[in-house]
């Protein structure tokens, strides 16, 4: 496998990572799947990573701990703020200080390792315009400073930050997905699902999901609590 | 406290983030100490890190678990490659891939939590010219990048990420530190360090370390095996 066609993909076990390790599939490459514990509520979340990194055909899945839990300051690793129900304005309470910037350093350090130069981030400037770290110019800052930071940069080999969802309605998305054959029901998005991955029905996330199927006119396979 | 006079400074145990914590702590800012446990082979830096924050007043000192062993790579992290005894030419094995880009990240989470608007780095481009992550080039970046990254730069809250080492040598940086009262007898630099935090005296960082006290007509500390 020539390193050209590696690519380390960012795996959560929701439904947009599931849909861009497909997309990075189908573009040829070799996949490595990477998730983090770090501290989410949601730990159905890992479950339904490894079940989607499997049945997309990934060549490999790490999971690494990092303890984001022990920094705090957002709703998704802190047990003390609640989950809203619905979005307010702005940046919402769920948003993780700097976590994909975190997450996107983790997979940096091992697609140098791993010499694969490209890492694929579902992140989705449409549905998640109030984080900060889903923005086009975040992504392009990022990619510039990454081949500055690694001895591939300095060797002359370019590292791509490949963000195929990022102008994507979920509609879209749930589409291109169907077409690759993802199984949305392996999936787990819910801010606040339960130890066997079944939904809420009420975060912000599971109404994403939910009006993502009905504008695809696909059946929505979540099981809700 | 004004949130303008924090700052996360990242703390190894070694002499350069001693000396960076001292110079921190000089400009008036309150001190957020932040290391990392990362399956480093020379876990005395860890106590070290705790009695340099202690001893130069950070207010806080928090030690984060992150697993870069499990991502290989590094004579640092990976036992199977020998630490060697002198630099060679080009990127040291000691080199760990992406690690300044990942402990930036969690400090940049910190900060964004805590509201500083300052991250020490004790990163040195004379020393350490071999590894990309250490030049001022990559540190524009990055602080271009972090401002992209995270709701206080959409609010307009400029996050610095400051070097003051980056241009000196080894003896302006203990002769900087001996003023401010650095006491270098409690840091550990040795890439091989025993439990005990006592120095191997041959790897390249030792080596380093014994020319700059003697550079600096400075008495070394350090304690050799």
């Amino acid at each position: 496998m020539n390193e050209q066609n590696k690519a380390v993909v960012l795996v959560s076990g929701g439904l947009d990572s599931a849909t861009t390790l497909a997309m990075a599939r189908e573009q040829g490459f070799a996949c490595y799947a990477l998730s983090f514990r770090y501290g989410q509520r949601h730990v159905a979340e890992l479950d339904a990573a490894e079940r989607v990194a499997q049945s997309l055909g990934a060549v490999m899945h790490k999971t690494i701990d990092i303890d984001l839990g022990g920094i705090g300051g957002s709703a998704l690793t802190d047990h003390s703020i609640d989950v809203p129900d619905q979005a307010g304005k702005g940046i919402p309470v769920t948003y993780v200080p700097a976590r994909n910037t975190v997450f996107l350093s983790l997979a940096l350090a091992w697609a140098e390792v791993m010499q694969a130069r490209n890492i694929f981030i579902g992140v989705n400037a449409v549905d998640y315009s109030g984080y900060p770290d889903c923005r086009p110019e975040y992504i392009s800052a990022y990619e510039g400073m990454a081949n500055l930071a690694t001895r591939a940069g300095v060797e002359g080999h370019h590292t791509h930050i490949q963000t195929p969802l990022i102008a994507m309605s979920k509609a879209e998305i749930i589409q291109t997905g169907m077409r690759l054959g993802v199984d949305y029901g392996l999936t787990v998005s819910c801010y606040a699902a339960d130890d066997q991955g079944r939904a809420c029905g009420r975060c912000d996330s599971c109404r994403i999901r939910r009006e993502g199927f009905q504008s695809a006119a696909v059946r929505d396979p979540t099981i809700y609590i």
